[in-house]
């Protein structure tokens, strides 16, 4: 059996519950650790530095590009977002699991640049849903949420390149379904056919 | 989001568990049905007619072939095995998931009649644990056992045409990957793009 770990990227549009999900995830799926992204993007209150994100200055990440650092990166929404390079293939061949959450660009150069990993994209009920979501998280003015709605709906023509798609209802479902799509992807025979004496 | 049933085809050496696995699963997907297949093979104390099996005389299997009342059929370990016709393509419309047991010829002819399927091959923990458990099953001699796990060896070669393979080591684990699997095969971008509002 092919003892490398699996890479799960996961892609959905601001307010999604992205975040929620995979915090839950982390509870169930115990072989499953984070790909940290660094980003040029305010730091929400709840969030660490170097735990849900590296946060960079546009000077720093402009010098992270030029040292070749990242093995993507993209802008988005006004601010840059990138994966550092090393971090990725070490885990792996440990035989981790390892998330990158990710936006839709970044997601396809992970795909070439690792073409056995999972895509999976996040999908709220509906984008009135989505609207409602991002006032009550309340960090967004009015124009960062229509902006980010108008984005969304943009986004779902690039849902055809992912592998999977969960509609995020009910949070538990949606840990559940995320958990599951992880369990299924490991026991698929593209991953290796397993040898028994 | 495609509203079809999924058609699961599950194979198994015998004494893999696979009835075991699936008589479980079935506790967990609420949507599952059987099909159930028709056969010469001797009924076990423990199966019905028309749960597990149609028993058939091998006269009365001819009259099925020749009536072209059979989706497929196949001959193994002395016995005949069929899938009745009109069956399948029923409940899939109807949005039902339906769960036949075949062997691995017959799983080659229904991915070929129903392309979307999901093949599943579950496999003991070692040969040696497969003769074990046929021994103790106590419902076939020593030959008939000897020549099941020879079949099982030779089986092995077939599962690079399946999509999933579940090594039956505890039975709790191998009904929860089945279970992932077709929770995850729902969310596949393959079986169709879900619309929001």
């Amino acid at each position: 059996m092919n003892k490398k770990g699996l890479l799960v990227v996961v892609s959905a549009p601001a307010g999604c519950g992205k975040d929620t999900i995979l915090k839950y995830a982390f509870g169930v799926c115990s072989n499953l650790h984070y790909s940290v992204s660094a980003t040029t993007r305010q730091p929400r209150p709840d969030e660490e530095e170097g735990i849900h994100y590296f946060f960079k200055t546009r000077e720093e990440f402009k010098q992270l590009i030029e040292a070749d650092e990242l093995l993507e990166y993209t802008e988005y929404a006004g601010n840059y977002y990138g994966t550092p390079r090393d971090f990725i293939p070490k885990l792996l061949d440990e035989g981790k699991d390892i998330v990158l959450k990710i936006e839709i660009e970044g997601a396809a150069n992970i795909r070439r640049l690792f073409p056995d990993c999972v895509l999976v994209f996040i999908l709220p009920p509906s984008f009135a849903e989505l609207e409602n979501r991002l006032q009550k998280r309340g960090t967004e003015t009015e124009e960062t949420i229509r902006r980010r709605v108008d984005i969304a709906k943009v986004e779902m023509f690039s849902i055809k390149n992912y592998d999977y798609v969960i509609i995020n209802e009910k949070l538990e479902n949606a840990v559940e379904d995320f958990a599951a799509i992880i369990q299924a992807e490991k026991l698929s025979i593209k991953r290796g056919i397993p040898v028994i004496e």
